[in-house]
């Protein structure tokens, strides 16, 4: 199995980032991986840690409509270049934790997405450059209050909840480029969207070369990639599980803020 | 004259927030001074320092049309609530230093505002809570690629830019309600935007209590509160002042990226 890079915190508060024994001890890092943490002979047991989302990014910047069958459901052509936008930090959430549905909307839907880390400072480089700057992947899901995505104009509040980014529950250094990823509700045995990473319109390089002609990305950044088809309506009580094969599957509960 | 709260990086490179006197030393303060730093017996002589953005927030969550005569002027209406949006954290520069212009831009303008700065955690809280929260006040240029805002739709890559978000140059615990803001381009005595801060559609208290209910503001997060009339075209080479009356002035040149 792949090493999976963890960011967990212990019962006095504090947070470390780690790596994910298959006993399921964590064996603490002194820094972030991607900041060359080194092991250190701090090992915690499942008991001992909480999970949290695997990073802390300076910023998620997300991209719309990156896939063709996800624009279409939209209604929507397939942009000619990426569509920019931010998640802030706040509403990031860890796996096995709650997606607090708002009292502003009715219409919430869970957005299963492939999430890049950024391993460097990253400026205005080329595709070739920036798959050297994604240090890892992982899963998230772009949690979006729909009603208010479309009355808005702008995304910022349909998409910036708190809570409505879970992401995790880990980062894996490798990704095979076919990839599958699925997302569940409760104990469907069908799943509601299922794509391969490859039917990106823009591919992640690509991604992080045209974001970085606008912003410098930040070491510990995050770039969510888009969603396939089968975007849909969450209701109080789901479970909406994300997995993509070769990471891992990331779950969390849809309860009233 | 109002207590003036400053950020400053010395030659090592080490950033201090601090007291400005009058004198232009600086006074190093323990913490930020929204959690509570006290002042210390370190003094920075003027030669000694650099001034930098006056906080380094988790999150700029920025407000679009929020004076009557601005919407006007772009021709649209008023909003009916206030229209969100944010700006990367990377856009941030200090007064007295380098916009850069995009190459992807024929069209770079600038957008004086008011900015908030807030004290602490905030979630769900109304007008009345949010005045509590807003420990300051500084200045803000929401620089803003139009020709790019018109065509994304969503505003992330056209006011995402690094450079597009002058910041400073400190911050003030109080404000006059009814402080004039001005835009100033080059040696111009007329400024190109004039209006008092009284006249935003949704007040300050209002936009932090609405931003609350979305997302979570953490202290030293910043919240810009919108343009009057007048935006206008920066060239290469322009120097743009954004003045507040009891504030101060920022000032920032454009030059090429």
């Amino acid at each position: 199995m792949a090493q999976r890079y963890v960011r967990v915190q212990n019962q006095e508060g504090q947070i470390y980032y780690g790596l994910l024994q298959l006993s399921l001890n964590v064996q603490v890092l002194d820094a972030p991986p991607w900041l060359q943490g080194q092991p250190t002979d701090l090992i915690l047991e499942p008991e001992e840690y909480q999970i949290l989302a695997p990073c802390a990014p300076s910023k998620i910047v997300a991209v719309g409509k990156n896939y063709a069958d996800h624009a279409a459901e939209m209604g929507t052509p397939v942009p000619s270049e990426p569509l920019l936008f931010l998640k802030p930090p706040t509403s990031i959430i860890a796996s096995e934790t709650e997606i607090k549905y708002p009292v502003l909307s009715q219409r919430v839907d869970y957005e299963g997405e492939l999430a890049l880390i950024i391993g460097d400072r990253t400026s205005e480089c080329t595709p070739e450059e920036a798959q050297t700057k994604i240090w890892g992947y992982t899963i998230a899901n772009d949690v979006t209050a729909r009603d208010l995505q479309k009355k808005d104009g702008q995304w910022t509040r349909a998409k910036g909840f708190d809570t409505f980014c879970p992401l995790g529950p880990w980062i894996v250094r490798e990704l095979n480029p076919g990839a599958r990823l699925q997302t569940f509700l409760n104990d469907n045995v069908n799943p509601v969207q299922s794509s391969c990473i490859d039917q990106m319109v823009f591919a992640p390089d690509f991604l992080v070369s045209y974001i970085s002609q606008v912003m410098t990305l930040m070491p510990g950044d995050v770039v969510l990639t888009g969603t396939p088809e089968g975007v849909g309506a969450l209701q109080l009580g789901d479970r909406v599980r994300v997995e993509i094969e070769g990471i891992g599957r990331l779950e969390n509960i849809v309860v009233s803020r």
